[in-house]
């Protein structure tokens, strides 16, 4: 009661009921009028008091503040109404109605028991020892990374890795770092903001040449699969770029985005895996189930590992038990299972898409190795606003390849639509591909 | 077969039983010594070749290529026993032996049921809408803030929300920032690292003077609790220092880190919700909860609130499912009804940290309000080394005041302990206590 006497009171100054100034009823007198114990009345004014919200003079009684000001009663927010067309095509999410939520839940109900109570503490900032050892293994056996559990850092997305290492840069002095030709522009952004400069890294029709200029600090590289060309780094590139970087003592930045996704053939194994000493070896979470966990991972050099623990501060600010959670997922082999099964969901799109595209639209050219969640389709010349138009009519999202340019007059490829087919759930997928045939025929 | 090979032969190499230029036998060859067939091991040549581990010249034959330095196995890292004496009285953790998993794992299960499928995307910068919509309410209810859901950013713990706030307020081009004369000094370096200069703010018989020079352009409080001097900001102060804010345009952060634990009354409410329009609210799940959640909140003026978002980043760097149990935790009333148990709890334990010092060692001062999950002893001046050398004796974690003190030179108090009572179990804790008690005495 109060509590309850003391809210009301605090709205009714709130509201602009109780004006500032207003002299109130002595608590006497409105216990008696309230029918409540007179002790609560002056408990409740007292609470008040102490905030603020009440003076109390001798003799001049218990009056609102002065300096109050009367706000209105706060409204919920109104949903604004999302205005996204029927499917979406931009890439940078899988199939989220296939994220696996029964065995994420088992597999948390699992960490949730055996996780010792410190875990439950301030971690160690380069995330939880159980999920470092699970990746570590994960890792090796996947994607050939060569690394130990104590070089391993939990950041909260690729993005925040590279914040870090942006960071581990600046603190020793780099000023540069080359990006590929065409990428994420939010990369080149967050590299950028932290005072650092971007070269770009041209296309040519092998792909992009991974070797940047001697003097460069950093490369930043998606040899799996080029993101959004699609192209993979040859294996003539991957040793000229680990020379670079032996002879150089620059730094090797492996964003292995979705290098579990190759259909025609075994994944082709990380760049760090040859070259451990010189390349920071980047992985996600964020394609293979979902973004929402904001979990992914480092592979670091033995001698980055210090400055980038440093870079990250001094708690671990991944939250824990979707950390012990994945480390269970991952050991129990659920991981690898979930993988296998998104393998074949998105090949088989992928090939849905190519055989559509041969049939109704054989001009369109699907570039880029058979991986990833996205494909890239070469357009006419000129043709390519033309075409985003007649997707946006058919309820498409999807983007053109020249949003991905990083600069914009640096070798344009010609025209192009990047498609992502992992976003659309199994049962929309076949008319968000009609669609896009129309879209393209 | 063939991935097992190719593991195999890239182990090998790396281990440097197959030396860089050493030619390989024929994948016929070698498929006959291992009964396979030879697409097998040709399928893995080529996956090696692809990787960069072999090269493949006509006429040659298959080789290990000549760049490969070998590396050893890479072994577990050995757990270093934790020197850590038997009980921790350091305050910054809550009980975590008391943390409510069942309780939590049924919220997990209610969370991840209803999710709707793109919770698990690239979220909303402030954080989930369900979280910050529980929030709200629950703030409102229990702290006296007044704030709506749009104006609420969900961050990684209280540091998160610093960071955020220094950002903004060098993106203002702010120069300064006063804290508290004690305080914690992480707090006091992260501001400085965004670039902002700290003044401090003195402390006196009534506790911290929380109005800063004119000209200050923020002011970190702990009004409801000093940390870790325990004083309450009292009415003129909480008004003097609104006064301030209103009068220069400075900005008041109010971190309420532990206001839900007032033992002998109710707690006094958020400065916040006296004026919203210049006071930042920051709140934390890491004492009530566990820091492991990383779960904090702030409260923002609208005016700041487009600043503090763009601050953060384009993407939700708060792991979703925790948002999600976080705000079903609350909304199913458990987490009121957590802190209820968690207040009796540590109640308990002041009263008899209280008794105990007032029987065994009457010449300790008990200073500060009955509150927090710590409070502070003081001791006869010149003693507190001493008092901590007999506490380090008696296996003890513990802390003396000049810990926290900003500014080592600037009006000292009198030599005192900072007693944190949450770390221990209820099981630990009465032993902790008597070997505080033999510490003292």
């Amino acid at each position: 009661m109060r509590r309850a006497l003391a809210t009301a009171v605090r709205e009714a100054v709130r509201a602009g009921r109780l004006a500032p100034g207003t002299q109130l009823p002595s608590s006497r007198q409105l216990a008696a009028d309230l029918g409540l114990a007179r002790n609560t009345v002056a408990d409740a004014y007292a609470d008040l008091v102490a905030e603020g919200w009440l003076t109390a003079h001798r003799g001049s009684g218990t009056r609102v503040a002065d300096r109050i000001t009367p706000r209105p009663i706060l409204a919920r927010p109104t949903v604004e109404p999302s205005g996204t067309p029927c499917y979406d095509l931009i890439p940078g999410n899988p199939d989220l109605t296939a994220f696996p939520r029964t065995a994420w839940l088992k597999a948390t109900r699992r960490a949730l028991a055996a996780a010792p109570d410190d875990a439950l503490g301030y971690g160690d900032p380069r995330g939880r020892p159980e999920l470092r050892a699970a990746l570590a293994d994960h890792l090796a056996r996947a994607r050939g990374v060569y690394v130990s559990p104590e070089h391993i850092l939990i950041c909260a997305g690729v993005s925040h890795g590279l914040q870090i290492l942006s960071r581990v840069l600046a603190g020793r002095g780099a000023g540069n770092v080359a990006v590929e030709a065409y990428g994420l522009r939010s990369y080149s952004r967050l590299l950028g903001a932290a005072g650092l400069q971007t070269l770009l890294l041209p296309l040519d029709t092998h792909g992009i040449d991974p070797v940047p200029p001697d003097g460069t600090d950093a490369v930043l590289l998606t040899p799996a699969h080029q993101f959004p060309v699609g192209t993979v780094l040859q294996r003539d590139r991957r040793m000229a770029v680990v020379d670079w970087a032996r002879r150089t003592g620059g730094l090797v930045l492996e964003d292995d985005y979705d290098g579990e996704f190759r259909f025609d053939r075994q994944p082709v194994g990380a760049l760090q895996g040859l070259a451990p000493e010189c390349v920071v070896y980047l992985g996600t979470a964020s394609n293979t189930l979902a973004p929402g966990l904001r979990l992914a991972w480092m592979a670091l050099p033995p001698t980055l590992a210090a400055e980038a623990i440093a870079a990250k501060g001094q708690v671990d600010s991944c939250e824990v038990f979707g950390q012990l959670t994945m480390a269970e997922f991952i050991t129990s082999g659920a991981y690898s299972g979930h993988i296998r099964a998104a393998r074949r969901r998105y090949r088989d799109r992928r090939d849905a898409l190519v055989a559509a595209l041969a049939q109704h639209a054989p001009k369109v050219r699907v570039i880029g190795a058979a991986a990833g969640l996205h494909t890239v389709l070469g357009l006419l010349p000129g043709t390519e606003q033309q075409v985003l138009q007649s997707a946006t009519r058919q309820g498409l999202r999807v983007a053109g390849l020249s949003r991905y340019r990083n600069e914009p007059t640096l070798n344009a490829m010609a025209d192009a639509l990047v498609v992502g087919y992992g976003v659309p759930s199994d049962a929309a997928w076949p008319q968000a591909l009609s669609a896009l045939v129309r879209a393209l025929s």
